[in-house]
């Protein structure tokens, strides 16, 4: 986050502004100002900044306005808080923090929650770090959540990295890191496990807040077993009782409104209907891809989306606002436009359709009308983070041929069942085909339960062992020869390849390998499209519309195989997700997530 | 306050409870949950507690039952947070932090947030540690606010003491220290002072909270100076634009109901008839009498006469538990029932007339219908403590012997006037009988300008300068020989003796310095009642029952006297502020508070 000197460093700068005794740098002339912290909208309004932050709010700055002082007219207009994101990967939007930046300044964020899990599955505490200090280059403030659970699945997979409690530890030390990211193992906290609570406990003793994520009902006892634990907020709410249970036990509901996720018009009730107090609800996104960033918006979407669910307007933005800000102990910095606050505000002429029109953060003009007006650094990624395809010899077809039991009567295989717009899988199972003994998808016929077949492979890539795990998965709708490769691959971030021909499959891996990580699609030996994400395999280091035009063309060529499914590239991530139920890949083959444990491919 | 383990510290303790594992050490069954966090009342609650905190908040808590669980029968009653006293000094009862705990703790007050700026001005970081480590032995949780502000007036007096930023930095390092008390000296502020501005500094670099007391118009440019030095709340608000301007600018308004303060009414009209989001608005009492304690009640007194406002119980709650917890960034450790937090619990039939039937601080049970059950050790004071006499030579009747200037004419004085119910006084002129060459205020003829006329003293006692400091005052209504003298006597706590007589002046303080200080009505040469301080001369060491009879003594014997005054002890006690408007008497003379400088007893 920009380097702004602490409120007290500069407090006679403020007060003298204030007092008119020194001019501002900037005043902010004739708007509405929307209170976050009185819930008012307060015409008139003149707004002094000084060294970055507020130093005057009130009917007139005239006296602050000195011969240097910079005007922004608002003529009228409203003046809100910047508005900030309480929880969300960077990653997911498959680009560099700066670019994420630059992606969504123009939205009016200036304040990102950032959990750097995915880069920490691949590079460990010193992936975070890159992302902490890109980060700490930004003119909005971004705060980073120390991910708390690399891997996410111990037992079940191999990650590239793990992250311990002395690294956490370590990383509270750091300038910008917040608090815990997402304590996603809510079993194992529910079961008081040292080496959570040992995480849990390094964050709390150094005052900071811990991020929660129990996705599981509320009326089972685990839940409470999580809210003793710490934990202070929970993201994977999706329903009205989610979100009041979440409240009534003194956590806060963050309802998140990402390119997926569609949780905040049915927890959202709870205030609009049930008349809960909403100080404790938070929107945020958690995950957003770059096409929806270009396309859609960020926070300024899902404050625009909340306020359509029939919120006041000022209450919506105050979930986006103060309450964040409030829940990670930075009220006094960020949130509103108050004196000594950060200077990070919106001009926008409607509150319910939300155009941002102006957006100034720590003081500075940025954006206007949707477009940046002013750049700053680029973070340089260092080598390290550019060389993370260590597939060790890349494998060829062979290696995805799934070699058939030799037994009487028909093979009968577990297959992994995809289900458009859900994130659990389903384990079916099936008779399939054997060619020479060699499952061949390509002969199968399909049935009611198993619509089509095709091959999946999780190709180990951190660490050089040569491991690939092959399966069987259902739900695409590939219809001709092609492979589909990515490594993204929530959340140990492999590669996984999914195909009807396996020299394709092998010809993905060698295109990903080559380009040093990201998507492709292959069909027939042509690349059709691809992603190229040479940072951790996991971003790309172009700007969000670049990437969303190329993962626009993805999506595309992976229509053109035959994948109609909404959001298909989605679900192929998440196909190696060991804590999502029914089935998945990992690097040691399928795993039931039902029972935690793997599974053998072929039912015996 | 109680040593009661850190959340983290007990997590898996806290965890194994709300699973089942592990039994609660005590459960409060079948309660209405009063959840500040949702602003709902729940019923059918039952309620774990474990390690001095909350484990389990919900419909059953049967798993959490062992053998060796204390269960408590609610039979439906409300549960709510114990209350919190979100800006008070302790002196203002005139007992000792322990005894300021057995007299609220049955009223409900579980956190207490003091400022000891009265034994600053005698003692100095000495005294302020002394508080602080009586707090810390407290069931309660009692926080305590550095001192900033002494002495008051920096060049109108001198004090026992005086606090710098060094002492301000090094009481940051305390364990019981939350924040810099009130910083009254606003005007310092709002110029930017740079010794205020480095308490300010010192206090925020350690990510506190600083206490603001702004006693001016909000429409003065001085009010923005103030709120951009970082002072983060005011009490000092009496009307409803003071709060509104207050919330507004990001400050918390603390609106008060003490002994003779009431400023709860017309400010909460912001909430109540303005609508304002009520989440920065905080209830405290200031300065409360022992006897106001005793027989009133505390904070219980200050909800009940907000929800006789018209506020919503579930609100004014919230205003005495979470809203000051937030405030003060302790909103995961105490001000609601929810897990982790410290288990301060109430327990009552009937929120608008409050009974305090049981409560619970730390998880046990420390009091039943208004008594305590349970009593715990006190701190010894230090002899230093309690030998803050430091008068030299006791002066005798001539040192109060005020001689007149010799001229032709009338000799006219300065007199100040005592206003009933007000703090400022007034800076009343008259012309004064003489009597071989003394003011003789025994022959004094009222007017309806001054209708009384009476000698005061102030009789310096840190330094043993034998400074003694003579004028005139009018308003008590003495009609008989007789002398009132105390050592409570805001800010600097020297000695202030008002009579009629001079020789029953001197015998006034002789008393006094025999007794350790205190206070003291002689007349005609006899003790009519007094009540002894020992502690630095502000504190007995007494229960507050106790030292509330001595008070209404005083009081009765005052009124003896002829004075029939509302609060004319504290009317008494105030003489010396020379930081309120118009006139005081300081140890260096008489000040005239609105030009901030001393001033001739004589008009020449």
């Amino acid at each position: 986050m920009a380097v702004i000197a602490a409120w007290h460093e500069v407090a006679a700068r403020l007060i003298d502004t204030a007092m008119g005794r020194q001019p501002a740098d900037t005043v902010v002339r004739n708007c509405r100002w929307v209170n976050v912290h009185s819930g008012e909208v307060i015409t008139g309004t003149d707004i002094a900044i000084a060294a970055g932050r507020f130093a005057f709010v009130g009917a007139s700055a005239a006296h602050a306005i000195g011969p240097n002082t910079a005007i922004v007219e608002a003529d009228g207009r409203y003046a809100m808080p910047g508005l900030c994101d309480a929880h969300m990967h960077v990653e997911s939007g498959m680009v560099t923090v700066g670019e994420f930046v630059r992606a969504v300044l123009p939205r009016g964020t200036t304040s990102m929650f950032i959990d750097p899990h995915e880069i920490a599955n691949v590079l460990g505490l010193d992936g975070v770090r890159m992302m902490h200090d890109d980060a700490m280059l930004q003119p909005a403030n971004v705060f980073v959540q120390m991910p708390s659970c690399v891997p996410s699945a111990p037992g079940l997979e191999h990650a590239g990295a793990t992250i311990s409690a002395d690294d956490v530890a370590q990383a509270m030390q750091w300038p910008g890191i917040i608090g815990l990211g997402e304590v996603m193992n809510f079993p194992a906290v529910a079961h008081a496990d040292p080496g959570m609570l040992a995480e849990i406990s390094a964050t709390a003793a150094r005052g900071r807040t811990i991020g929660g994520h129990y996705a599981a009902p509320v009326d089972e006892l685990m839940f409470h077993g999580y809210a003793a634990s710490g934990a202070a907020d929970d993201h994977e709410g999706t329903k009205i009782e989610d979100a009041i249970a979440r409240v009534r036990q003194g956590m806060a509901a963050m309802l998140r409104l990402g390119s997926a996720w569609y949780d905040v018009a049915s927890q959202i009730k709870a205030v609009t209907e049930m008349g809960l107090d909403s100080r404790k609800f938070i929107l945020c996104t958690d995950d957003c891809h770059a096409g929806t960033l270009v396309h859609d918006g960020h926070m300024d979407r899902v404050v625009r989306h909340a306020i359509a669910q029939g919120l006041p307007p000022v209450t919506a933005i105050q979930m986006a606002t103060v309450n964040a800000a409030a829940h990670f102990g930075l009220e006094r910095d960020i949130g509103s436009i108050a004196p000594g606050r950060r200077a990070d505000l919106i001009l926008t002429s409607d509150l319910p359709t939300l155009p941002i029109e102006m957006v100034l953060a720590g003081g500075d003009v940025y954006a206007e009308n949707g477009r940046l007006t002013k750049d700053w650094a680029h973070f340089p990624y260092p080598a390290t983070a550019r060389q993370t395809m260590n597939i060790g010899a890349l494998p060829d077809a062979g290696k995805f041929a799934i070699r058939a039991p030799k037994q009487p009567g028909p093979v009968v295989a577990r297959v992994i069942g995809v289900v458009e717009n859900q994130a659990p899988t389903r384990a079916l199972s099936c008779p399939v085909p054997v060619t020479d003994g060699i499952v061949d998808a390509a002969e199968f016929h399909p049935t009611a339960e198993v619509p089509d077949l095709a091959q999946i492979a999780l190709v180990e890539r951190h660490g050089a062992t040569g491991t690939v795990q092959n399966g069987l998965v259902s739900g695409f709708g590939y219809n001709r020869r092609c492979a589909v490769a990515s490594t993204v691959a929530h959340d140990s971030h492999h590669l996984i390849v999914v195909g009807t021909d396996r020299q394709d499959m092998a010809s993905a891996v060698a295109h990903l390998d080559k380009i040093g990580g990201g998507a492709v699609v292959v069909s027939e030996g042509t690349v059709l499209a691809d992603v190229p994400l040479p940072i951790a395999g996991l971003m790309s280091d172009q700007p969000a519309a670049v990437v969303a035009g190329q993962a626009q063309a993805l999506i595309e060529a992976m229509a053109a195989c035959g994948c109609a499914m909404n959001n298909a590239f989605m679900q192929h991530s998440l196909l190696a997700l060991v804590v999502i139920p029914e089935l998945r890949l990992s690097d040691l083959g399928l795993v039931d997530v039902r029972a935690f444990e793997t599974t053998p491919l072929f039912v015996t």
